[in-house]
């Protein structure tokens, strides 16, 4: 929290510049904007709705005068506390920079604000045959800026990648007050550094996006969704690989482990088969022509490696049954113990078998149970840790866990994130990935970007510059 | 030119730790590695042929200790003077960095060093089955360190992006002699700042790869190519359109007008139409279904633009005679004056049509011949101004016809380079695209990464820091 004359001052100072009714700093805001999808929560000295760069800019400017953290923020949806205002400061909220601003259907790109929903965003470029592919879990509540802020990803970034592959623009306000305007519309560019995806990713450290300039795709005119079982957890994963290198490239390549089966089984009674180690969900999109042969081509490869059942939808109602199963992973696990802990590792793809080894190791160790479903295809899965936050002991063998669940994967030769960011929750993990090289390497850039350590400080690699 | 005396030092200190066989200053060695595929040439002071990341840490210290450049090199075919040692100092060269270390099939990555050859990778990747997608024209001589510094693109843009979307992750020496890793086999990793992303197209100014892990894909199993002509090339631009609005993508969209018609005409005698406007060049691939169907398609879809002639391959030599049209624009545009200026400019698909007047209006005012091809679906245009370079008089027309160039396509949503980057040839055009704010963010990061500024130095914005 930062000093309290300082704070006091601060809501004054910012309403000479911004309507008081968009400067608020009582205790019942200051909570509801103190927190985000993870456990912890810290107060802000004040919340401000922006509604432009150049009031970002002033901000920006009288926070470094100040020396104030500043805390951008989406719908808090984040998984690892990049959105805390843990040193308190001003949580800058984007909830009146919601517009679209642009569908240009000729040249496939939207131009929005960072407080659009991504969820409505998807829904109005579909309207004009167009497709926004990155899909969070969280995309009816979550937020372009959020999203790029922390480079989300989604089921369908098997074939369609992430947030930053559909980034061709940005304006971002420096915290120097400077209003940048990098890239635009043009799908190649390479006038100066890539400075668009350097601020993709950042976590709101290195500068506030206050305007993206998104990459549209035609939306794809067909779709076939397929579920697999499988009796081992290895053939799963061989079967992944063989899909691929057969040149089948699909959409979405979900997996879900025994356990996620054996709790959604038990929440919503659909019939699914208890005793296979793995279940796949495998979407394919595209011309319908090519659907159809990839489905075949993708259902005969997983009979060649042995598949318990296959079962493709025939229309749109029976893949949402398929779909219910995956979408009742969270809701089913979060019923069995008061707090769930989701991690977030990606190894390389070879590495999923040895990983879910790894994670049997360690649930074994510390006795917890763990849940590991996620996105086969590329690698990132998500071990879902089932405690009680109120049980300090036992809290502290999650930690133990997670750091060795870290361990492991880093060994295989992954990596901490695969899609939900550092933030706060995976600092302290660091480290394990990342040599000392080239983390001091990250404190120079935002020492330089950020001499005075204003935006979202303590963040990633800690507070100290 | 470095000082004479340091010059004379310079290569006795290299020999102190580099056998002496790879440290070259004969005039022969230094006239070698003076020149790129540009008009542009400056000798280095030495030429060190580097084998490791170890020796590229100890060379840059030396170089900081000493003040001197040095300027990393691949094979010198770049097309913007990136890699010209224009203040001397050190020629870095990679030719002794070549080898592929890794093709890892089961995670379809691909390990390399800097001085590999693209077209030689590419090979080596197609015998496993795989694909590297980016396709610059000299592939055949570049190499992967070179497509690396300038973000090198190619006609297969079109559905598979460029270098950048091929790279999961880097060894880099810093400036300051530090080794870093950054990302690695995993495809997704949102651990830290984006640091790969923040080296490539950097054009060797904030740091040296070492080493590359790229991605690779499945190989498509069927490709067909068809070639299409147009009377009017707004036509052929608002087809191209309608084929990726159909949501068709197909992997190559490429343009010629009527002026490389004529020209390869005149060179190879193919029979091709000269009183059209426009030609297309489109390939799809993928499943052979889906190519059936998508070729069909594209078809229907040029007749209904009132194409002129659709003259789809039936076979690989088939294709192979419509490639060869396209091929032949650079040799045939060569013979016609004794200099071709390339040039690369990038706009919204949208503005192909505008962008080609306005080409057309700075030909006639500047009295010039230019001639248009490129990668129409990515809006990435070569306008060609045919000159000779011995003409003082006519030079300063080209100059200025070039910056006229640059001000229509920014006026019109567009960037200065698509795909070959700025180096020293669009410097001083740098201001008509980026405000001054950005540039002087690029040179704050640039000071930061590298105070002395030792690392190709007077590249992109200038020399002064």
């Amino acid at each position: 929290m930062t000093n309290r004359t300082v704070a006091g001052a601060l809501s004054g100072e910012l309403k000479q510049f911004i309507e008081p009714a968009r400067v608020l700093d009582s205790p019942e805001a200051r909570i509801a904007y103190s927190y985000d999808a993870t456990t912890r929560q810290s107060l802000p000295d004040v919340v401000v709705k922006v509604k432009s760069a150049a009031e970002v800019a002033e901000i920006l400017k009288l926070a470094g005068r100040l020396q104030v953290p500043v805390v951008p923020r989406g719908a808090g949806t984040g998984l690892s506390g990049g959105s805390i205002p843990f040193a308190g400061g001003i949580a800058m909220v984007f909830t009146e920079m919601r517009s679209i601003k642009e569908i240009d259907q000729e040249n496939m790109v939207a131009v929005c604000e960072p407080g659009v929903v991504t969820g409505n965003l998807q829904k109005e470029v579909e309207r004009q045959g167009l497709f926004y592919p990155p899909d969070p879990s969280s995309l009816n509540y979550c937020t372009i800026g959020g999203n790029l802020a922390e480079n989300a990803g989604g089921p369908r970034g098997m074939k369609y990648g992430v947030t930053k592959d559909y980034v061709l623009g940005l304006e971002v306000v420096l915290p120097n007050g400077d209003i940048v305007h990098l890239g635009g519309k043009q799908i190649k560019n390479v006038t100066g550094y890539n400075f668009v995806q350097f601020f993709i990713g950042s976590e709101g450290t290195l500068g506030v996006i206050t305007e993206a300039t998104l990459k549209l795709l035609p939306a794809p005119p067909a779709r076939k969704t397929m579920a697999v079982t499988f009796k081992s957890i290895d053939r799963a994963a061989e079967t992944v690989n063989a899909i691929l290198y057969s040149g089948v490239l699909p959409a979405i390549l979900e997996l879900m482990d025994q356990k996620s089966i054996n709790y959604v089984e038990d929440y919503l009674h659909l019939g699914l088969p208890r005793h296979v180690e793995a279940m796949l969900i495998i979407e394919v999109d595209g011309m319908p022509e090519a659907v159809e042969a990839e489905t075949s081509k993708v259902a005969m490869l997983c009979k060649k490696m042995r598949a318990e059942d296959i079962n493709v939808a025939k229309d749109n109602p029976e893949a949402e049954q398929l779909w219910k199963a995956r979408r009742a992973v969270s809701p089913a696990i979060s019923r069995v113990r008061p707090t769930k802990i989701g991690e977030d590792i990606c190894v390389p793809r070879s590495s999923i078998p040895a990983m879910v080894r790894e994670i049997r190791r360690v649930e074994e160790q510390f006795d917890l149970p763990i849940v590991i479903f996620g996105h086969a295809g590329d690698g990132n899965l998500h071990p879902n840790i089932l405690t009680d936050k109120r049980d300090a002991q036992e809290m502290e063998r999650v930690e133990a866990a997670i750091e060795a669940i870290f361990e492991a994967a880093v060994k295989l030769g992954g990596t901490l994130s695969g899609e939900h960011g550092i933030g706060l929750s995976k600092k302290p993990f660091l480290p394990i990935d990342l040599s000392p090289q080239t983390i001091d390497f990250m404190r120079a850039m935002k020492k330089a970007v950020d001499p005075a350590n204003i935006l979202n400080p303590g963040k990633i690699f800690g507070s100290e510059l």
